[in-house]
């Protein structure tokens, strides 16, 4: 490590401004500087990136590159770019995040659980009728995908009352869940769910998994009147044509769809004015930086005191 | 006792079918008779009565009546008649119940938190855009009424991340809760709530409590642009004229109400058509028989063998 060279991060952000986290950067670390570009193409002074959908190579020759950390829970934005250069790549996994997720996904299953959609429509006509309400705990809730964001979610609704079961790719066993692993757990995790949480990484494995082939594979009877879909995940892992045919042929009752194939989600697109689809702008876990600067900065001073750093992504795997 | 009358259940009740309360009664305690009416005022042979805002007078003349039980976790509508013979009048504590009544409360919150109205508005309109958005621990949820059903959903709401104060008559301490009482202490807990839900009973001291007064004591600014109300307990608790003059005045800024000073709420009542209240038939909490039935069953046999009922009403404190 070259002393002379200012300790600088490189904060490269497509799509957002990124002032917010500039400035808690400022606040948290005033001695490192943060700067939105290198001064060259091989700036030697940046130590890391900090990065959501960095412009592809604008990290390929940075000699003092240490680390690239992800601004989001996903790291899928960051493989976009094929010159990565082979650094270590660190993961968001902050409880601030994990408690927006787990929010978000326990607000819509209760949603669908107290059929809200019904009841917002009765206000509307002035209608006092008290339907079937079936209980959590006559309702079973599969979650695909049992991170941090998975088992988090998964306890809370445990503690609603909900069965829970989960499906990942490789053998978990998480306490309370139904845990199911491989494409044969997956068939069965679909047949015995009434609502379906998506919260997979992005991997060429995933990609398009929320098909028609596995919409097919759902329970036919449950209590909320057939199955409900929920993805917080990413947007790639849905086919939207597939989802939107799945609603209308009665495979799917309802979905709340927080990611889409493309972002933001075209005007164009039927999803919108679906009455049996909620659709939120991928809102459903923002990155707050006042939590999630703290915990970069964290990782960056135990690496220079000579620790690993933690949360670090397995390039085979892709998350 | 008189041994040679028959053990029978008295079901009164008003406005609905029991239909489905004398099923599970049959299919629990086949021996025991349930009827929905005596044979004559002073029918020998009724031992229990099982009620919902029972014909005023029923029970005065039922010389072998040995305890009342309700078929909600209010006992106010018992009340309103003022012939009451002197027994035990047992409360519902159900876990079904309380664990509905939760759904609905943590429902509720995180409707409000994660801006439900805001969302479903811009999908109407097609419009991308994420707003600034708290998270539960930015936010201080205060329950009115620290009972079972309070309590439950207090550390359901703690867990999910939200700060949780909380009021009762008398003094409590409730782990993880800020607990407050009397006059002053509800000066203090509306001062710092940012979102208020009532489930306390309703009692003399109680009627109308949710009154100009109490909501001109609310804190001004919140997270979410203005406090929050929730309702899940009594019509009785609420003054709705007064309600809707702070929703007017910026005093409130949203509210959830499942119960009303008049139920069915009346089809003119402006509550139906406003923008920022969300109207639920009194359905935030269904008492399902096939819970509650073998929990009755349960403390007549404990009575029987010579045990006390628990869950017994202070006619005094009205709950």
């Amino acid at each position: 490590m070259n002393q002379t060279v200012a300790k600088r991060i490189l904060m490269s952000v497509t799509g957002w401004d990124p002032s917010h986290w500039v400035r808690q950067f400022k606040v948290h670390a005033p001695d490192r500087e943060v700067v939105l570009e290198p001064d060259t193409r091989a700036d030697p002074s940046i130590r890391y990136a900090v990065v959501w959908k960095q412009p592809p190579g604008i990290l390929a020759d940075l000699p003092n590159l240490e680390a690239i950390f992800s601004l989001g829970a996903g790291v899928d934005h960051i493989f976009r770019d094929n010159q990565l250069p082979d650094v270590p790549i660190v993961r968001i996994v902050a409880d601030d995040l994990t408690m927006r997720m787990s929010e978000y996904v326990v607000w819509q299953v209760l949603d669908h659980l107290r059929q809200g959609n019904i009841y917002r429509a009765q206000q509307r006509a002035r209608v006092w009728h008290e339907g079937e309400q079936p209980s959590a705990r006559d309702v079973t809730v599969g979650i695909m995908g049992l991170g941090v964001l998975g088992c988090d979610a998964a306890a809370k609704l445990a503690m609603l009352g909900f069965r829970v079961a989960g499906w990942s790719r490789s053998p978990k066993a998480v306490a309370g869940v139904d845990c199911h692993h491989g494409e044969a757990g997956l068939t069965q995790m679909l047949g015995t769910s009434d609502i379906i949480v998506v919260l997979l990484p992005l991997t060429d494995e995933t990609r398009g998994i929320i098909n028609s082939g596995l919409l097919g594979r759902l329970k036919r009877e449950t209590p909320l009147g057939g199955p409900v879909l929920i993805n917080a995940g990413r947007g790639g892992l849905q086919v939207e044509t597939d989802i939107l045919a799945a609603l209308e042929s009665g495979t799917l009752m309802a979905a709340s769809l927080d990611v889409f194939e493309t972002e933001p989600l075209p005007e164009e697109s039927p999803l919108w004015a679906h009455p049996r689809v909620f659709v939120t702008p991928h809102a459903a876990a923002v990155s707050d930086p006042r939590h999630l600067v703290p915990q970069m900065l964290r990782q960056m001073r135990q690496h220079e005191a000579g620790q690993p750093f933690s949360d670090v992504v397995d390039r085979k795997a892709g998350y």
